[in-house]
């Protein structure tokens, strides 16, 4: 077997979380996996060595452009572009190409909810990359598109469905969700300067007018009985990589706690990523920075009547890249976890 | 006039908070207040110079035995001590005295709260050290005891308390505060070590577990009509300073984006340290950093349904030391602001 | 008395540091000081309360463009701009007003090294301020031009000057200084990102190559009788405010630890903002946040034969907006200290 | 094979990150190793998915008594215990169980220098584990026993030692390290909670009083023909993993720039984990964060006359963990290189 894989994006933060993962990956090791051209935008025509020195593996290859030509003659290619680039490159690669796409361009289902929160051209709707919800694995494992979700939504619909699933809740959901600043990306912008994000907390894009709305009510609602509803709040923090969400919800009558950790207990039972934590011990973004888990732990609030649920995950690995690479590993027949760190780099 | 103040707890950060803020104080400045006794528990004996060199003009004192003898003959006394003893020294210092207890002891009026929550006897309650609640700050004038309130009632009771008095939620509030890490005080512990916070969000006491959720009810309670609920969880987040609370609500029916605004923009008109802000201006922590001000903004979230409020202050300055000062302003007669800062240190 | 004052730049750091400190200041309190125009560039039309919400007293001024029209009719101006705009502005603002530059325009005596190190036309000098080398407090006040240092040259001619002209140590000085990354100003800039910043370290302009050599060894030359070298290498670290600068350099024969400690505090004596820490405490910069003080302390390491300094300050107080205020102290013959903090806001 | 390793210490940092990277080992993967007892002090009883949930994997394993008993049996024990406590232990351990002890006890070769630094008997010395250090690699290959070195020592050896054995600079070396507070460990200690590190910078153990100093010497002298002198100042700085080295040190005569480059990626030509920067890029610790690189870069300052050399890695792993496992890997015969990550968590 060789895999030839393009990173489209390459310098970006996105781009840079899968090459990380894939030098590890054991078909790379193997030397079954090759990693194929890397592109870039205005850094094209420099070395790896002098843009991204935390890959020495590759540092004496080449950025090129971004463009179709350099990215055809690949067996895979990662699309880490900001939204609204994919839709394009993705038409001209054969449908033979595996095409994995970080940006929104290909996650929502709903056109309207597209041009509610997005601008330009709706392009459809891809196989969703999230193989946790019922049902993804297996149009994952048939696949050659793949729209890396969100993450935030993969945060939150982790983190909740469980309880939508079995009623554990009205699904009305409150949800904050406290981020490092890497999610932002890696381009200019004087609010995420270091001077204005450290020491500093700032919410933005508050009650459901953050993009990702949509798309975890997208998630959620076919598991629901009655309609779903998110009013979601981001909140940036001073650390760089890392997603906690707290998920409020009203209890349904009569659950208690044994049946909310039944039921998280048993609905991740089999997924390796997927971590229901002992009682009483919290989710924490050191203990999954770097890897490709999502840590959960629910509390049962009797007095307010509702369940409150945290999770935690890496907005670059779990969050993007270590999904993106769980997908290939999927879509690719690989073993799905093959090249995915469990352990979290804590402290 | 000379005012004679002792601070219990000196070496302590709301100790450390409250001679910041004298220090720059106008009747300090002038002659007319003086810092007397200066106390620590397991530092006695020691000098500022050397246990709190940040504050150069105090460096020669010394720290003496946290003692009701040490403590006698000074006109105001603060105490910054951990929960459960500011009883005893209540009680033995005079009642000419103006104490002003920054711990627990004396916030709830419900002693069975106190029980539910809290370890030790119950103390009773002091007149409570928020004068923006409506009715407090006549209270605050005429007394000789005030307990100052916790850092999250007060960031959530002032982001809540115009949208529940006026009628525009049902008070019915999940919440989410994110903290700095000072606010656990100075204590060894592992949990809070540097290297257990930096570059991680951790969530603590969720789901209303925490001591402030009752403070919070109490506070809010007068004003509503239906019975007020709190599911309330904390977030550590990597700063030192500062709280972010984001309340979401069920909007009452039929209320919009204006009412909401007149109503928080009206009830703040006269607060000097209230901040409404501009439309679209979110609260962040580093604006009001060594501030007395909490910052405001609301959102309504017409989707959900739901009054998305956020609220900053720093927990050390409005949050407790700052609070105290205001409080023994009104207590003395002298203006309410004095000595107070408005500015934030951003960035 | 009425002084008007006038700041350019007044979004940036250095504008923002100066007007925080001059709110408190006494004779703005006092109805004396007024804060007059405020100048941007892009935000010019928008209002202080949206762009600066940290400085609440001031939400309903507007920012107007930089222009000389604007700034003039004002007795004190401020300048918070980008180096090489200062030379200009200055020609044209009358002999009357007193012009106070945070810029690097004026700080260099000698014109070989501004073309060393900077580009564009040398402007000439104007006095220097710091208050504290010797012979400098009699210029500044008597002048209307300032040249406000650079933040790393004041905290390391502050640090240095007592060995050096006691003649304590050869001046061939190695110099680290740690700095936050509020110095590099408030402009976009990719490795100024916050996920460039936090949990990173990294050194920058190493060894000599950063434009504040030259400045440093101008303080210090007129102080020593042999040629004053300066090795200089800045680290960025994830901190907002605040340097800390590590001196090294050669002991001059059989000088011994009493001798250090005794010049120390004798240079130091008489100066506010300039303290030789008690034996063993080391200098953080937490306890300058905010104030205008340098913190020093120095230390004999015998085996190696060199004395090593350590130096904290404030870089936007101190090292920036302090300065400049007490500048501007100086030259209107008011109180030096008036308006600056001595106590830092720890933790 | 059957390789049967022992952790003692593992709640610790050290020993949390030897497990972290045991876990990704292929000899691990390959089931050839297998992690066996997990020792701790105060923590015996409770499990690994409490205790250290980073490492799901481990999740049901229980942490049992450091006695000699329970890290008996074992072919490999790795000691991750605090400073005196490894002697004992490795004394009642046979000859043919390799320990690797990564406390200070067993690396000075000079009594007299563990009496000026260290408390307790001198327990002797062990081979020292910097493979990369010319000679000790073959040492290293036939060792059962191995102190790992101190995370400083490692980063300023390693960037100073090919100038050193060219004969580029004269050893006498002014070195600043900055460095994140996992170095302390994982006890409780109010200068190292959250709130006293964050937002700040406190140099530590000034001017060669840190005992790293003494090893570090012992490092470079016998490749150096004249005596080696160090003056070391440890900055603590706000960020969890990582040291930046910046050494001073004067230039032998004519050396220039060319040679300096040549001789470093000569030294390091054959060295998988010291990675010579192209010209311009510095070291930065983000880019080494949980890898076990080395990055270096250098720097000639003509006008001073010195070379400055910036070290970076990240101190838990090339610094403490990772080196453990390196020189497993080399004392059982192993691929050297096994299990260690080259590509760093950027960002």
């Amino acid at each position: 077997m060789s895999i030839n894989v393009a990173v489209a994006g390459a310098t970006g933060y996105a781009g840079g979380e899968i090459l990380r993962l894939l030098l590890r990956h054991p078909a790379y090791l193997a030397g079954e996996l090759k990693i194929g051209a890397l592109t870039g935008h205005s850094n094209a025509g420099e070395s790896v060595g002098s843009l991204m020195p935390h890959l020495p593996q590759l540092r004496e290859r080449e950025i090129v452009d971004t463009t179709v030509e350099n990215l055809r003659g690949h067996d895979v290619v990662f699309l880490g572009l900001p939204h609204g680039h994919s839709a394009e490159i993705g038409r001209q690669l054969g449908p033979e190409v595996l095409v994995i796409d970080c940006a929104a361009d290909f996650r929502l289902r709903n056109e309207s909810d597209w041009h509610d929160f997005y601008n330009g051209d709706y392009a459809g709707c891809w196989p969703y990359g999230i193989p946790e919800i019922p049902g993804n694995r297996e149009l994952l494992r048939e696949t050659k598109r793949v729209a890396v979700p969100g993450c935030f939504p993969t945060t939150i619909t982790l983190g909740t469905l469980p309880a939508v699933s079995a009623g554990l809740i009205e699904p009305s959901l409150s949800v904050v969700a406290v981020t490092g600043v890497s999610g932002a990306g890696k381009k200019a912008n004087v609010k995420l300067l270091g001077a204005e994000t450290m020491g500093n907390l700032r919410a933005y894009s508050p009650g459901g007018t953050h993009r990702h709305t949509p798309e975890i009510i997208q998630n959620l609602s076919p598991f629901s009985d009655s309609e779903v509803s998110v009013s979601f709040t981001p909140v940036l923090a001073p650390l760089t990589r890392g997603i906690l969400a707290i998920i409020t919800a009203p209890l349904a009558d009569g659950v208690d706690k044994l049946q909310v950790r039944a039921a998280y207990e048993k609905f991740y039972a089999e997924e390796t990523f997927c971590n229901v934590l002992p009682e009483g011990i919290q989710p924490e973004t050191q203990n999954v920075s770097g890897s490709n888990m999502v840590h959960i732990q629910t509390h049962v609030d009797g007095r307010a009547g509702q369940l409150v649920i945290s999770a935690a995950l890496d907005n670059l690995t779990k969050g993007t890249g270590g999904a993106a690479v769980q997908c290939m590993n999927l879509a690719l027949g690989l073993e799905e976890t093959a090249g995915l760190p469990c352990a979290g780099l804590a402290p």
